[in-house]
């Protein structure tokens, strides 16, 4: 199973912080101090969960190796739905107009871009699938409450589109080593760390602490986990791409790993928390420094909880 | 793979037609000559869509061959969602205190049910789990506008809990013989036919009668393409379970099989069209009635498009 391309789109409109002082009295230094952020993307007028994985879909093509319309399979993943019915797959079968293959969408909060791969790796393993298409994005600032000081400088909006093949396409495909995911609900504050209900309050954070933590403990037990079981050191992980949640989680994962921070991944400072696109957008934005050989390892954690981790070989 | 057992919850709740007469100025036999409903369930204060999914999990638990704590994988399924990050899966995670096994939420309208059962299906085929939970719930009525003339009426609220084994538990348990989905947005009206957006609009369906015509052809085709391509005819057919949206798509879908009417398993006259859930109640409701060697083919079809197949050996 490897990754045979990636791409990503970021909306135009760049939020400094600056902009928040004015509405809730947070000031750059405080939000950079404690979460990273200088700046994050918001979509404009007309954009949405599904234009934004359109977008990213947009950006992959011109890329691709193969014909598009030999995709088998698509899978998207968002927590920030546009429209639950019409989903972000559905636009993506529709635009490359691919008739009878599985089209389905996930919503598993940050953890999704992995639940979405895991399924990917299912429909590889029963032979339904070779080449699939998994497109993720958030549209965070939609559901967020920009007046909440807790939370609402958090987020950022953006979308990744990936191409997975069972065999190989080009010699530059990624190999995905192995691919993990899991739920950790039954721990800490679960289901009230973070919230996103539709219809009553949208996406709020109510204990953060409990996040930070846990997303702390798993990812870096995960990470570590996956790089023995396949027979590697810590030391020999080139790149590490955490959830990109907060500046903090990602160098608190480092610093339990001993990885140095040149080999962290991270798009935190000028994207904010782009939701179950982050990792996948980090891995679009560096898809040219990696070399032949390199070991790259992406973990993710979101409210719920759940967790998971990829080693890529690129 | 098996289903082992299955169970639904339905909130108390009765709403009959004649309340949208006093709303909307439909009619009871205007509702039942073009929807084939007399009623539906509405939830009750505090319920919603993870609350129900609880209760259909709380009605599975006596029933179960084994010990729930065994299960593996827990897939959640909703396209009216309560909470995007804590989701229905989360909820029975933590509920069953089940550590590390994945968890994960599919949102692909009324065919996520067959979604979610093709996820379990690809990590069985995988090796990553033998025992899986699924838990489908819709909360329509959270959602749609009950004003609305074109399609409040036609909406109730529901969940069912299906546990399914790759090794079958008892003699008793369900043969999965073929299961397969698959996305039709490239055609028709799919990307319009049914809308749910959260943030605008909620639950419309501005081109019904797009969908029912493709609902029609869709289901009536994959029906027959799954008990052909298994060595059945037609009239090897013990009963039908269609999506249950609307009376007249189940009978004409059977008029197009030639299968007879006694043969159709249908709860949408007493509860409107429980999204997600419907087929997996309408098996629950059905489940004693199935003899040894029957032969049962569910079928959906979801706004967006979306469709699927299962043929079932009792």
């Amino acid at each position: 199973m490897f990754i045979h391309h990636v791409a990503h789109y970021l909306p135009p409109t760049v939020v400094p912080n600056s902009y928040f002082t004015a509405i809730n009295g947070l000031t750059d230094e405080w939000i950079q101090s404690r979460t990273g952020i200088r700046e994050r993307r918001k979509v404009g007028p007309g954009e949405n969960t599904n234009t934004m994985a359109l977008s990213a879909l947009d950006a992959l093509l011109p890329g691709l190796g193969f014909d598009p319309g030999s995709f088998d399979l698509i899978v998207g993943g968002t927590y920030t739905p546009w429209d639950t019915i019409a989903t972000l797959a559905h636009q993506a079968q529709n635009k490359l107009n691919i008739s009878n293959i599985p089209v389905l969408s996930v919503s598993t909060a940050c953890s999704t871009f992995l639940n979405c791969m895991e399924i990917v790796e299912g429909y590889f393993a029963m032979g339904k699938a070779t080449r699939a298409l998994v497109l993720v994005a958030d549209h965070n600032t939609a559901y967020a409450n920009e007046h909440d000081e807790k939370a609402g400088h958090l987020w950022g909006d953006g979308a990744a589109a990936v191409a997975v093949v069972k065999e190989a396409v080009s010699e530059n495909d990624i190999r995905i080593v192995e691919l993990t995911t899991a739920g950790a609900a039954n721990v800490g504050k679960a289901l009230d760390g973070v919230l996103l209900r539709p219809l009553d309050g949208g996406c709020i954070m109510p204990n953060g602490r409990d996040v930070f933590l846990n997303a702390c403990q798993y990812m870096a037990q995960v990470s570590k986990d996956i790089v023995l079981r396949n027979g590697l050191t810590i030391s020999d992980v080139d790149y590490l791409i955490p959830h990109q949640a907060n500046q903090r989680i990602s160098l608190n994962v480092l610093e339990q790993l001993g990885i140095p921070i040149e080999k962290l991944l991270s798009n935190i400072p000028y994207l904010g928390n782009t939701g179950c696109a982050g990792c996948a957008i980090a891995l679009s934005e560096n898809r040219s420094r990696f070399q032949k050989g390199n070991n790259i390892v992406l973990t993710v954690f979101g409210g719920g909880y759940s967790y998971g981790s990829m080693l890529l070989e690129a």
